[in-house]
């Protein structure tokens, strides 16, 4: 198999020659998902003329493939009809995403034109939250009751094979709707097409209520190493399925959320918003940061006369100041993943607290006299000082240790979410208790 | 359905009231993933005990779901001859990981009793590097010649299906054992028993060599939506599938790898490790941190008579050291990330750059602007002071920004991770390049 990028070459060749005939020829034998990467480099006008030589099936697997930007633009240079046939075709969660972001009326004539079933499906839908197991299942499943032989079944597969991708399990329910087992096809080919299916199912199956979660959802995924999984109400009854290839992405996009929240860098859109709205998505986090540094500045004012005593004390505010906040950063982003990805057992977090505790006073005491010893041959001939400045950086470090990990599982406890507000608070607060420890030290010492 | 955690109550409450028969019947219900759940809480010859009570199958169907300490734990409690029964009911993935762990004296024994095929297959996987394709692929699939007829597939998933724990394809083979195609157990139940695989697989299926990193597999799971994929050697003969339930596990693990790496913390064994080994990891990193502290010491020491003249300047280097950082890491979290999961086109790289200086340059100016309003209001009476104060925190920002993104894209380009490298010297390069000019400025001003 040539790979995507071999293929996209190919293809920006021939729209380069102009060779539409052939460009057509090759773009026939390629997967959506080639087809999607390939648009991603074209033109604005481009993209729109190549989206419409596509017929109505590719060009809707390739719409879900495409990223937000591009879907959007081209949505928006596309014809009402067009693009209900695209929806007309589409699964529900999918052509649920595209609705979702259609202009009010052209989503309203979507609805009303397409298939009577599945614009109520779609709608059924959209009122979940968009990242709740509600909001990322699709109404395509194929569910037979358990009274039901294996032929009928097999029907039933046949009757929905044209609407849904991928059918890898079928789900039972009994006469009340209500999910009572789960029948992995492997099992249906092997068993005799006369069996019942409640003798063969799987039971028990793991289902989830539409409003868990998605993080929730994936977590279950993982645990179970489950392919597709239903979706039921508070009585069981079945809703919908969600697939493992949406947990996927899932999976992805909610690691990427938690290391950009740790920097309080941008959300979702980052690599693709404009200028000002990446800069005003990054000012909140940079705000706290500054008004922490401000009142560093206040402290540090307020020993003034201690530094004008001894002015060399500044030359070691960086270092002290900078070897806290990475300590603290490394500390917290530990205790943040961990409990993301749950290798942190919460029953023992204090375990873990005093455990980082004793990393930091063993991290702290090997910089603190890292740091005398410099101070001592390169700077100071003062004993004191240079006891100011290696108690100063042991300090730094042992408190930014202890806060770094405490406060993201004190923010866990408090129902807030670690990841968002650890960054600025844990190296704000750092960066004020070092500076006020140093130079309160040095005054007793100095003075 | 339960949850896990009242599963787990229920367990270990009979545990406590020592009732061992109701808690192997209340096992014989649970999945494994709730078993192994259940044996994390345990003391560790609790957990010895309660492994002995598990039959074969589902001893073998809860090691591969425990975490790697109990799991070693475990190993190491039971006989050689229980090791043997177990890893003979594993796949070969699974298998190959257990031997792995195990002392080489009983890793020989176990290979030495277990089926001789299955022995072949796990010494086959071993050879593969552990974060390749080959490293994750199990030697378990099933596959007929393309000239095979559908009942011959449905004969040989039923041989297969003792052995392995899900079935979602039928790889189909050439005379020559190449791959040509594909058949999902949808289009097979669908068909007619005569049809012959050729006429009804997918043809071109997506594959990987062997040799392929396991981030990169990942990727192509992903953009392809697949449940499993083959590996094939260089001439495109099968050796192996690769299946969805690795790739979660992987994307999340590589995820998280990223995130430590940014803040230079610790590897994938940082909730386990000792003290010692948790610190020592995390050394390197701050000392290269530290090493950029002493510089700006040394370069602050070198402006020291501009400080004597006007010891408030000192106030002002946390805040505009600690903005340059903060704008220095979210830029490279962007940058880095985004290449991670490629949503940042490296071919528009420079446009990213460019982007994101003038990102800088907008916060610069916005926090300049602030940092020079405060520095007149509460401190500072001299014009030229607050103008040295607004346009520091400027340059840094801006400078920050720069570095911040252009450093991952170089160390992306010269073929170096550019997650493990850029966190210290993006922060360290940032903070000495800040405070130089700051005090340049100053010095020029004020002097």
């Amino acid at each position: 198999m040539s790979t995507t990028q071999d293929k996209t070459k190919r293809l920006l060749k021939l729209m380069e020659n102009d060779d539409i005939r052939e460009l057509m020829e090759e773009i026939k034998n390629y997967h959506p998902a080639d087809i999607a990467e390939f648009v991603k480099f074209l033109l604005p006008d481009e993209k729109k003329f190549v989206f419409s030589l596509l017929d109505t099936a590719t060009a809707a697997d390739v719409i879900v493939e495409l990223d937000e930007d591009t879907r959007q633009l081209i949505l928006q240079k596309i014809q009402s009809n067009r693009i209900t046939e695209i929806v007309d075709d589409l699964e529900t969660d999918d052509a649920a995403d595209i609705i979702d972001v259609l202009p009010d009326d052209i989503a309203q004539e979507v609805l009303e034109k397409i298939d009577e079933e599945d614009a109520e499906d779609i709608q059924r839908l959209m009122r979940y939250h968009e990242e709740s197991a509600g909001g990322i299942m699709q109404a395509e499943l194929v569910s037979v009751s358990k009274n039901a032989n294996i032929s009928t079944a097999i029907e039933e597969i046949r009757a929905m094979s044209g609407e849904m991708e991928d059918i890898h399990n079928v789900f039972v329910v009994d006469k009340d709707e209500k999910l009572v087992g789960v029948l992995p096809l492997r099992k249906l080919i092997l068993a005799s097409p006369k069996s019942k299916i409640f003798s063969i199912m799987d039971k028990d199956p793991i289902s989830v209520t539409a409003d868990l979660d998605q993080e929730e959802v994936a977590r279950i995924f993982k645990k179970y190493d489950l392919v597709a999984m239903p979706v039921v109400d508070t009585h069981e009854r079945l809703l919908g399925r969600i697939t493992v290839d949406d947990i996927v992405d899932i999976i992805e996009e909610e690691a990427t959320e938690d290391i950009i929240k740790l920097t309080g860098a941008v959300d979702d859109y980052a690599w693709s918003s404009s200028v000002f709205k990446n800069a005003s998505t990054r000012l909140p986090w940079l705000f706290a940061s500054w008004v922490g540094g401000i009142i560093a500045s206040v402290i540090i004012g307020m020993f003034k006369d201690t530094l004008s005593e001894a002015v060399v004390l500044a030359a070691f505010m960086p270092v002290i100041a900078g070897m806290g906040g990475n300590v603290a950063s490394q500390s917290s982003t530990i205790v943040v993943r961990g409990i993301a990805i749950g290798s942190i057992d919460v029953k023992k977090l204090w375990q873990v607290v005093s455990r980082e505790v004793r990393v930091g006073i063993l991290l702290g005491v090997t910089y603190g006299v890292l740091l005398g010893i410099f101070a001592r041959i390169f700077y100071i001939d003062v004993f004191r000082l240079w006891i100011v400045v290696g108690f100063g950086i042991f300090a730094s470090m042992t408190i930014a240790a202890t806060m770094g990990t405490m406060m993201p599982i004190i923010l866990a406890k408090l129902g807030i979410d670690p990841a968002v507000a650890s960054g600025p608070f844990v190296s704000t607060t750092t960066d004020i208790i070092s500076i006020l420890m140093y130079f309160t030290l040095a005054t007793i010492i100095i003075l």
